[in-house]
């Protein structure tokens, strides 16, 4: 088995790879005048009749880092590669993964039925936002893997679980908040948005436990804007929470994100690798590298 | 017939619809927070067992204009367009059209390839860099038309023929000037580089025709940095040329190329409107229906 880097691979082709003790090339790459990327894999010939795992993540540039994907599949096909296998941290466009409105396409679909297409065996993705978009995928297996054992490994050794709560940000996301709490032993619950019946604001509390004198920990796939994560915070706090954590898998961070989740007085946010951020303390090479164990033997 | 014009279509698809008499709509488009598109076409149900062309350029963001255009595709398809043809006016990535180094991809490979398996039966493309590449397109047909012929009209009615030279900017782009030139019935030749031999500096002349009083008319497919063409400029202005004009298909014109033609004293630039550019003063909207004609019919 070979693990290739790709210029979105945020190093984790090196920690993957060193986990497998296998072989860890980096694609060089740079920009053209007109911004096409160039690449290059040096001593290309050694993919021939290999497990290729291509490692390149989707964060944004994400159209930039998808066309990069497919001219390294193609070329790793073009040398021979025996199985390729793409390993996508972060996928972009997944929360496009039906039609909201007739005339949309479903984008996650085009992105996952480019890659088979163009030449991919085997997909990895890690907390995709929708685990039913996997069947887009016309390769011979596509799975998802979860960051939640090494995030509950961190949050019990770097947050502590004494007097913790867990929460999701809302419904949908609860079998998340369940997940973390059932591996740490915590209560668990998710947070409803209602309109303040006096003042007519939209107010955000827990369905059924109070935080109040809590430590907090809100967990979410994706950390976009940040807009919904800094409400709960504040919320939270305003109930009497003593202190709110946040922890996500992908933590996109985009516009003022960041400075949203400080003034919100977030403790702490604890993030993953699959996307580079001052808060990804965390890296997912541990279940990708078992993964990759399982389908190639 | 419906066409269709992508956010990328520089409104080609308004003018090759007027053309045909053809209905013509058109995407809607916007950003995410994260920069992921949105599209959605409205009234989509129209596409059903129809003849449906995408126009959509690919210059920059030229990765964002594919992705746009992966997605186009595979939304008619979903809504059951009987064929789908795609106007690419500017191909992205054609330059890479070869393994100039082992390990390299070769990109216009890629790009014809992945358009090709998520369902485009026919593609066009406006002189696209080498027309030997059209091979990689895996569908029912591709095309290459060039803009020679509404270029020479421009030239002929706004330029002027007395005394017009025109010149390939090297000998691989002869074909292009000879084609021109034999249109307007022009004397042609190209420029070739040329080390002087007691300054050392690069020099350029054409390799056998004198520029001395002549007016020179240098003919490219694409303008990206200006660099070439500058430096034909202004040695062509020393050599004593009376005026520099400057014709292309695709004026992409990447940092401070506008600058830099302006500083080598070009008279005039003329470019057509498969890449928006302030000197886009002619349509390739003609040679593009003419060939829909033929494949439609």
């Amino acid at each position: 088995m070979i693990v290739i880097g790709g210029p979105a691979s945020n190093n984790l082709d090196e920690r993957i790879a060193k986990i497998l003790g296998v072989t860890n090339i980096k694609v060089y790459h740079k920009l053209f005048p007109d911004n096409e990327s160039y690449l290059r894999l040096e001593n290309v010939d050694i993919v021939k009749g290999e497990d290729v795992v291509i490692v390149q993540s989707l964060y944004p540039p994400q159209d930039k880092h998808f066309i990069e994907l497919l001219l390294l599949i193609d070329l790793v096909r073009d040398y021979g590669a025996k199985t390729v296998i793409s390993v996508v941290p972060y996928l972009a466009y997944a929360r496009q993964d039906k039609r909201f409105l007739e005339g949309e396409p479903i984008s996650v679909k085009t992105i996952l039925k480019s890659l088979s297409v163009i030449g991919v065996d085997y997909l990895i993705t890690v907390d995709i936002h929708n685990r039913d978009s996997l069947k887009y995928f016309k390769g011979k297996g596509a799975y998802d893997v979860t960051a939640i054992p090494v995030l509950s490994n961190y949050i019990r050794e770097n947050i502590g679980l004494e007097n913790l709560l867990v929460l999701a940000p809302d419904k949908g996301a609860l079998w998340r908040a369940r997940e973390l709490a059932s591996r740490l032993n915590l209560e668990y619950d998710y947070l409803e948005k209602f309109r303040d019946r006096y003042t007519g604001e939209v107010k955000i509390k827990p369905k059924s436990i109070s935080v109040k004198g809590r430590r907090v920990l809100i967990i979410d796939d994706i950390i976009s804007t940040g807009g919904t994560i800094a409400l709960a915070s504040r919320e939270s706090l305003y109930q009497g929470a003593t202190e709110v954590y946040v922890a996500c898998t992908h933590a996109l961070l985009v516009d003022s994100a960041v400075e949203k989740l400080r003034k919100a007085n977030v403790s702490k946010v604890i993030a993953t690798d699959t996307v580079p951020s001052p808060y990804s303390a965390v890296s997912v090479a541990p279940v990708i590298a078992e993964k990759l164990r399982g389908i190639v033997n």
